[in-house]
């Protein structure tokens, strides 16, 4: 058993509106300290399959269905 | 200038829509040894403050904003 966690974010330089909101909405909380935030997506998915064939099939995953290979990049971990 | 990552995930037991139907649609799509999926929101957020400070700040947006605490857990990251 294999458990692989898929992280999809943003390419640099696409607009976040997500982050953007809420960077404004923990400002108006009171986090004065704030930079920057980024959203981020992320889905751990239990494989039975070894090591191998499982990053394959996770990167096959992101391209056909859980990413939108325009505006998003992954990464595949496993553990 | 510190960057934390905060991961939201639901508590063991909460049912997860989002990630039953996305194990439903990679099923479709030919993927046949999923044994579960789980779906996780993450924030990457940039800060102006010490590593102790801004972890502490971290954890409160997620009490006061990020993260529901009836249904999901959060752990924050710096790096």
């Amino acid at each position: 058993m294999v458990v692989a966690e898929i992280r999809i974010e943003l390419k640099p330089g696409v607009a976040d509106p997500e982050g953007k909101n809420t960077k404004k909405a923990l400002e108006l909380l009171g986090f004065n300290d704030i930079k920057g935030v980024r959203s981020i997506k992320m889905f751990e998915i239990e494989m039975d399959a070894d090591p191998a064939v499982a990053r394959k099939e996770c990167e096959e995953m992101c391209r056909k269905l859980l990413a939108n290979p325009v505006i998003q990049k992954f990464r595949v971990d496993l553990r």
